[in-house]
């Protein structure tokens, strides 16, 4: 039996434990996980407090090698990884190498981040002993770490957004210690890279406590975790209803702290209007890969499409629903995202208008979770009037909605909640005739995007992986790219200290080379 | 009877009303305000809606000279400022001549932040169409304006932390509408201004809604006014209470917010060493003119003194209660302010081990609401027994603490809540010989200063005013400086948009001339 990794050492092997799923077989796998006690929970918290300063004290350069020990570590691993993440998550072999590259090229952007060392924002103004009518101190901040930070694995991202993602990369990055509650889901992945979390750790001697993985059900782990005072912010990409509830029990908080949740979003593409023959084809197929990319398992995963009605947009619902009735079903992550996706088809198909095009049955495949694809069709009117129709439906489908003039896309637009992206399909020019538009969708989205669909998130300084509520919790913040570190860092000043006590950010020679606003 | 400014047009004129306090009469003045009424508040919140989609469009060239013409306009009115001002708060002439200038220093210094226009972070990542294995997109980022920002008067702050005090002058420098809920204390005051605002922003074509300003009572109009789906942001400075009341508010919205509430800090002072006689002297009169600056009413007035025990605290304890003595009793803002200080006072005299050095009588003076100063003592041992010496007391009153050993002296630090500021005093030296202790002191203030006292915030680049809760609401934010923008932005990304229609800080020539981070 497995038990969860409590700094250094190993968790309780408590009585309570669960396996794992192949969603591919539909069996259970046989390695057994003790959830993780209330002790280990606040072992692992106390453990995390006490590291926290010395944490904060590392330079760039020690954080750089923590984070490029731990990219090349997982490398390392890379064969176990396919052989447990295939079993755990049904994802083909090629996925489960490319999640591996971005999670390693996500570490080590942090490590050049850190390495390089301006994201602090160090800011300089020097004091004036003369200044009238009163002198002018000398003030110094910079960006410090918040303190330890619980993170929560992403069921869709057993790697990238899981035990070293994005979020504990950035964390770690920042200063702060990890607790990690490991995903139901794939906790034999988790605990691969758990080791390699404490090997790489150790292997650079950072203090016991800068990482901790707990194991077990995350409503009482979860809260557990959040409500302990140990803990400064959160970071959890998950259902809108599970980060919904960690907000609520952070803001309770007799100190509420910062929840970044990444919760939903259905991604709305709107095109301004018919295209040809070619045109159409490419889109339909390009929406078609975006839609069905990892069975419809991703955070931007374009769920409805706004499209003109007529002739054309016959005509483009049928050539799609015909393209999604070739794609076969394939095995969601597990049982309970397949029983959603088919619960939200159902909610869908019920509601006044909507007609479905194509629905492939699910349950064809009597073993496994395997989802088949899905096109429903309404107009603009229908779906203004029930917000049912607004809802994610998290899976390989798509609703297409009609609409008949500019005034109700205007109306489409005015009604969105918050989005992680927003599509837009059209020429140039279109975009100066919906301007208006266009400046509406702003107002909810993270990312916009001109021709092009919003899977395949590239990770990099200028993304946002963020959105106002419920794409997130936080629209001032990205869980993707270099400004995911934000998150987790706060600004502190100091007024009146000697040059050589200030820390090496903030010293007049500027020993590091920074970037730094001096004035 | 004056009614609120919603828009460019006056509010209801309600049945209910309320008057101004002129705390060193102790009457009412003569005006009547009448309270918004729910169709005020509505409208205005309306009014911000439909203009944010507008002033999300300005330039920072657009939004400096609407800031400066504010600037300027509250220059011309000053001499009413001063006559209204003085009788709604009893505060002296050079105060309100002095924090009159603050509030139009810092609606330039966001003038020159959004004329310069770097401080949008604008990130570029140009796209590789040869890429392998995928081509890279074409990304861009910058910040871009929140929405609707409701800001809430500070009674300590009539002018700087006002109608066009630091949360109002950087919401509209993000872009963003704002409205206004006056403190009870000064409607007057918060009326000149409030016209004036509405004559600049007339004046530079802004649309209406960009700002509206609300009579009445916090808790009926802050509750309307922060559940409004209009309201995206909201800034506060006051009470604890009032201000945990409103992040609840807003964190339990069906679309939750950002509170950023700057709310209670006792700013303690650390004394690492006994000090010559001179020093001493210095450090008497010093902090002596920081605890009574303003009669004590500054969110950074330093409410607690821990220094060493033994010869030399007796000493310093005598002539700091010596000196306060000579202090005589002065109006505070009005009469709330001085029962919660006298509350404060009696409750910090009844805890176990607190002794009272001195304790004016705020009674002497019947009329008017004048508070006298206090001196109270106790040790390190009973100040770590009972949680309620950690209390801010808003006032003109300071509590020494005594410590035996360096080891008491970390106890004190680690029971510590969130703070403003935390200061220091001693020698070079020690910074290096209380490592510890001040690594544990960075973990809980927004600001450390060395040697220096913590009233008298510099309005700078560098300043954070801001800390970890209950200091503030969001320990990542800070409330003064040009850092105070980042609260009211968030990030947008664009994707594969034309070089021609991206704002000019994405541009690919840089028009604005920006920093900018480009990869």
């Amino acid at each position: 039996m497995e038990s969860s990794i409590i700094g250094y050492s190993r968790g309780d092997l408590s009585a309570k434990t669960f396996q794992a799923f192949n969603p591919r077989t539909g069996k259970n796998l046989s390695a057994n996980y003790a959830h993780a006690s209330e002790d280990d929970v606040s072992r692992a918290c106390d453990l995390a407090k006490n590291s926290a300063l010395e944490l904060a004290q590392l330079d760039g350069k020690s954080k750089g090698i923590f984070l490029r020990t731990l990219a090349s570590g997982i490398e390392e691993i890379i064969d176990d990884l396919v052989v447990t993440m295939m079993a755990e998550t049904g994802l083909p072999e090629p996925r489960v190498r490319a999640e591996a590259g971005r999670t390693s090229g996500q570490l080590r952007m942090f490590a050049e981040l850190v390495e390089e060392g301006s994201w602090v924002d160090a800011r300089i103004d020097l004091g004036q002993a003369d200044r009238q009518p009163l002198p002018k101190p000398d003030l110094r901040s910079m960006l410090r770490p918040i303190g330890p930070v619980a993170v929560f694995c992403a069921s869709n991202f057993p790697l990238a957004f899981s035990v070293a993602g994005g979020d504990s990369a950035s964390a770690w990055a920042a200063g702060c210690p990890v607790l990690v509650k490991a995903h139901h889901a794939h906790p034999g992945t988790a605990l691969l890279i758990g080791q390699k979390v404490v090997e790489s750790l150790k292997a650079c001697n950072w203090p016991e406590g800068s990482f901790s993985l707990l194991f077990g059900d995350g409503r009482t782990i979860g809260k557990s975790l959040v409500e302990h005072p140990a803990i400064k912010a959160v970071g959890f990409t998950g259902s809108r209803t599970g980060g919904r509830a960690l907000f609520d029990l952070a803001s309770k908080r007799p100190e509420p702290i910062p929840v970044f949740a990444e919760m939903s979003s259905i991604n709305p593409i709107f095109v301004f209007s018919g295209m040809s023959t070619k045109q159409t084809e490419e889109f339909a197929s390009g929406l078609l890969g975006s839609a069905t990319l990892g069975v419809g398992q991703f955070c931007t995963n374009p769920g409805v499409v706004f499209h003109p009605g007529g002739e054309w947009g016959d005509h483009f619902a049928k050539l799609y629903s015909r393209m999604m009735q070739e794609i076969s079903a394939s095995p969601m992550l597990h049982d309970g995202i397949l029983s959603a996706y088919e619960n939200g088809l159902n909610s869908l198909s019920s509601c006044e208008g909507v007609k479905s095009l194509h629905r492939a049955s699910s349950k064809e495949i009597v073993e496994g979770s395997f989802a088949g694809t899905c096109v429903m069709q309404t107009n603009a009117r229908d779906f203004l009037a029930d917000e049912a129709m607004m809802e994610e439906v998290f899976g390989p489908s798509t609703l297409l909605v009609s609409y008949e003039s500019q005034e109700e896309m205007q109306k489409l637009a005015k009604v969105l909640e918050g989005q992680l992206t927003v599509s837009l399909f059209g020429k140039d020019i279109d975009l100066k005739k919906y301007g208006e538009l266009v400046a509406i969708l702003e107002t909810k989205a993270g990312r916009l995007l001109f021709n092009q669909f919003p899977t395949g998130v590239e990770v990099c300084p200028s993304i946002v992986h963020g959105g106002p509520y419920p794409s997130t919790s936080d629209s001032r913040s990205t869980s993707v790219g270099t400004g995911a570190i934000f998150r987790f860092s706060r600004p502190v000043c100091f007024q009146g200290f000697p040059n050589d006590w200030l820390p090496d950010e903030l010293k007049d020679e500027n020993p590091l080379a920074l970037r730094r606003s001096e004035g």
